[in-house]
């Protein structure tokens, strides 16, 4: 437990689940209250309520889509002319402002709900989170540690209807921290955003209402000590782990035993 | 090669990328046209086409949605009572129509397209592909290789923009198997659908139309020989090689030097 004061952040919390009394529900608005009350600034991209539009297709870029559409070149253009849709570009501004991002969301077929899936694709943007710096022989972008978002942190929120046995190292859906890779590291680390470990709650199929000052608690615990937790350490891509230009991991680089998505996490 | 005979199927191909003449279209298209002419029948689910909702709300479930929504249950009771949209009702008949299911999609950001998730977020309702058999202390339902959709095969064809080293078991990204763990035994051996290799097409980015023909040959290939493509060896979960209730895969039945998702795979 800590009581550490934490100087004041800029909070940003991308929330998707339909039903605002839900469980996903309660503990985003349990975050915006107790990172108020702590005197961070909180804003809430809340996607249901927003009706976010899911789908990557050529009204995201305007007068910059071509025919055929290609997604990658035409959003960069776009993205570099400022002529995005009005609901990417906020986003994209919300996470410019942000030091830190929360996401809150029920793990649904073992990654996000298609709505926050939808948020990545249309504003991860390419020269926004992606084809960003040299991509040549010697160098492929600056990402995996580097990027435009470079110097923010996330946390992920993630409610399991299963138990975590089940996300165990040996459990039959794949272990908690394999299953996250692709998002924490492939969606977030990509751009540059530091990653904390996340905050993730099983079994929620069954929990009760008596369960629930706990989780709050627990969660408070976790809001509260943000300044404090330190960051999965993913391997920067640029700083001489990887070979150029396949990007395997140098040999012998790797801790005993690991293999698969482990090798880039150096602890 | 091959050039055996197959017997006719039923072939449903799920197919999710914004633009006709990409080459996620043109692969579509020649899986329609290779499969035709090898006297199958074919159903193509054009999910841009169809305008295919992404997400997830209590617009799904009609009279059945209660207030506060809960999703599993209100999807549950609406399969049941045969009051699902008629949209996410055509699908899972579709579904259980096919014998072999082809998904053609782009990797974005190490996943399925958005409106692919919501595909499978809407159509995967409790009780038709989670739910399903006896939940007890000493049985999980049936799933992982028993389920609604047993008997039938899968296939994902899947473009990545970067280049195959990256998803090599050293690679950046994290190995190709492994980034479609959670689709291929996650989603689709869940509800006990088959799965076969994926045919991953890796550095579009910077293919050629002089590299197409190559392409369409091997995807040619992999779509005349079907039936004599062994699927991924998944564990089976209620057949004895997990602890119940943990679900953990037993002690000693991994193979040599397995951890993470790869336990799960008994070759």
């Amino acid at each position: 437990m800590s009581s550490t004061p934490q100087s004041p952040k800029k909070i940003l919390i991308v929330h998707a689940h339909p039903e605002p009394e839900s469980l996903n529900g309660s503990l985003k608005d349990l975050a915006v209250s107790t990172l108020e009350e702590a005197g961070h600034e909180v804003r809430v991209s809340d996607l249901y309520a927003m009706k976010w539009k899911a789908a990557v297709d050529a009204d995201d870029y305007g007068p910059d889509a071509s025919s055929p559409l290609q997604v990658a070149r035409d959003s960069g253009r776009a993205f570099d002319a400022g002529t995005l849709g009005a609901d990417v570009r906020a986003e994209q501004e919300k996470l410019l402002w942000a030091d830190t991002v929360i996401f809150q969301f029920p793990l649904w077929w073992y990654s996000m709900p298609a709505i926050l899936k939808g948020w990545v694709d249309r504003v991860f943007t390419f020269h926004f989170a992606y084809g960003v710096g040299e991509h040549s022989d010697t160098k492929y972008g600056e990402r995996f540690g580097e990027g435009t978002l470079a110097g923010k942190r996330a946390l992920l929120s993630v409610t399991t209807g299963g138990p975590e046995s089940h996300y165990s190292a040996r459990g039959i859906n794949g272990p908690i921290d394999d299953l996250l890779f692709p998002i924490q590291h492939g969606i977030l680390y990509y751009p540059g955003i530091e990653v904390l470990p996340p905050f993730v709650l099983y079994g929620t199929d069954r929990m009760t209402a008596e369960e629930y000052p706990a989780v709050a608690a627990a969660w408070q615990e976790r809001l509260r000590t943000l300044d404090e937790t330190a960051p999965i350490p993913f391997r920067r891509q640029n700083f001489g782990d990887y070979e150029i230009p396949s990007l395997h991991l140098k040999p012998g680089l790797e801790r005993t035993g690991r293999s698969g998505f482990a090798l880039h996490v150096d602890a």
